[in-house]
């Protein structure tokens, strides 16, 4: 079994190291001569739109998967016309326009925050009249890790904003004062069976995923698992997919999704029988799932920029170390840190001594 | 941080796999062509006393460790001239001969079965006087998985059986007729930290390991990290050690000890908060140890001659497989499959189910 991968960044390496111990093949289309996956699988080195390796790739793999959703959507068609590629083309259409995304929750009873289309300023300026302020316009596509988006407070702020933007398709959503931002990470067979992780509790900064926590037993997980269910139904799903909200009381605002194994899902390695990367592999390869139960409690810490010195890591007591093997560079996910631990307490601890470590 | 590694099997395979997201590089030598950790490491091809191949080893590695007991002394010698070398070369050579072997045992209060060199059939008839009968006669070097022994039950096995163990130098152990067999699974770093891991109970058939049990709180543990601990300070050892006992009673007496990772411990990579290939990199690398405390109930089974269908496998509910990529052959280790549970009745069961597969 081979599964080829179009991207070759730290979520096709972490792919990669576990499909190593169930016998399954991979190798990785990315045009970076340094993908970080090339060092633990093969590397097709090219360009997303290189129809002689979109070929290569097809014929060595039995099935094709993707680590990210800005893959040329011409290329991954391209590809499923030779081989399997999963998840659907169609899963991965959605979530490169975030008005048809927010639409397509709506038309799935998936309950989102308010929002709207935006083509260019004065419908900018009647939009904040429906959404109100404070608001977030954001582009409708290629957007990622808070990228292409401008938070409008008052009124000031809104002037020339949709050209600040540049100037590009956009929608207005409404700010929303959440009490946490959650994500489900779930996963579909090919067969259907569905199962789905405990719940993650996700803090941001700057746009960027700071840390997840694994929440086992989480009241409101029924609730995001119902929502995930209606998406990997909705589009005949296969694989994992991890679908993000703002928690406002009982409620679960949706904001956006990914058709990928996702960095809220990190913990899984440690955090769960079976983590989200080979889960993935077994769907897309046809095999039953695996358990999706948590192992104790969990939290991991994204490591941006740079990873704290390899000697006062391991000195942290459970904790387990993802390298990514990439150049540091400020803003950059280079790396992630799980803690796994029976006692929830000392997660809370030792969360903020690593963050420390990271200076 | 670059580990080379002498021995490019499934042990050196397993080491690499646990480097890539500790950002630690491994490199390993090995003469097969085929060698199984080339899938997922660099791999330099050739003859253990080829001292081109052992420079560029040493030039390349911030320290060299070994994945099994039979590389040649030599050569791990002139290692030790250019690079650190972990475990300690004494170390290894004293698992080289089993005569010397059980000799340091009793030299450091450890418990042994008797024993007595061999040297000829005459010296073979004496010992059986001084032993009795049933025993097991070995070969002093190059023997494992049950290879290079005989069982002596009764006095006509005895007759010529010297000659038919090759006629090379012996020892002559009493056969024990033991409750179970165990080991104990130890980490020493360089700064002398000691770390030991819950017990394994282990189930032998034709001479090869079949299941290993991680057994959380076992009574008869304290003793077995004793015995474990004296051989680790008596060679100031650095890395992942196994000894193996056979326990009559509340005595372990030692039967053998491996300065290496060992089979009987791949269950601490889901079973324990750090796998035994992480902490004898850990150690090796002069870093700190992981946590060697217990995750839930683990069973592993070896799978010998080949792999069960993975659809079969993928069915097991918390099973995960450590595929080697070796080609299959009788007898031969070519993978393992582990089953954590909080439930130590369902690894009973379950078990019974894998072994089952096999056929």
């Amino acid at each position: 079994m081979v599964v080829g991968i179009c991207g070759g960044g730290q979520l096709a390496r972490m792919l990669a190291l576990a499909a190593h111990p169930m016998g399954i093949r991979t190798l990785v289309l990315d045009p970076a001569g340094d993908a970080c996956a090339a060092l633990v699988t093969k590397h097709l080195h090219g360009a997303f739109d290189d129809e002689a390796l979109l070929d290569e790739l097809a014929d060595a793999s039995d099935v094709v998967t993707y680590e990210f959703e800005n893959v040329p959507l011409d290329s991954v068609r391209y590809l499923a016309r030779k081989v399997p590629v999963y998840p659907p083309v169609s899963a991965l259409e959605a979530t490169q326009d975030r008005f048809g995304e927010k639409n397509l929750f709506r038309e799935l009873g998936i309950e989102t925050p308010g929002f709207t289309a935006v083509s260019s300023q004065p419908e900018l300026e009647s939009a904040i009249q429906e959404i109100g302020l404070p608001s977030v316009l954001k582009t409708r596509r290629m957007g990622y890790d808070g990228k292409g988006q401008l938070i409008l407070k008052e009124a000031a702020d809104v002037e020339g904003a949709w050209e600040r933007l540049g100037g590009v398709p956009a929608i207005l959503e409404a700010f929303v004062s959440f009490d946490r931002e959650v994500s489900s990470i779930a996963v579909r067979s090919r067969d259907g069976e569905i199962n789905v992780y405990p719940l993650s509790e996700n803090l941001h900064g700057d746009g960027i995923l700071k840390t997840a926590t694994s929440k086992p037993h989480d009241p409101i997980k029924p609730l995001a698992q119902d929502y995930a269910t209606r998406l990997l139904e909705h589009f005949d799903y296969v694989g994992v997919l991890a679908l993000e909200f703002f928690q406002v009381g009982d409620r679960l605002l949706a904001n956006e999704f990914a058709p990928r194994v996702h960095n809220s899902g990190h913990w899984t390695i440690e955090g769960a029988q079976t983590s989200q990367f080979e889960n993935h592999l077994r769907a897309v390869a046809g095999l039953a799932l695996g358990s999706t139960e948590p192992v104790e409690h969990t939290v991991m810490i994204n490591c941006i920029g740079e990873i704290p010195p390899l000697d006062a890591v391991m000195k942290v007591r459970c904790a387990h170390l993802h390298d990514y093997a990439k150049a540091f560079k400020p803003g950059r996910k280079v790396g992630h840190i799980t803690v796994r631990s029976s006692d929830p307490d000392y997660l809370k601890q030792v969360t903020a001594d690593i963050c420390n470590l990271q200076g």
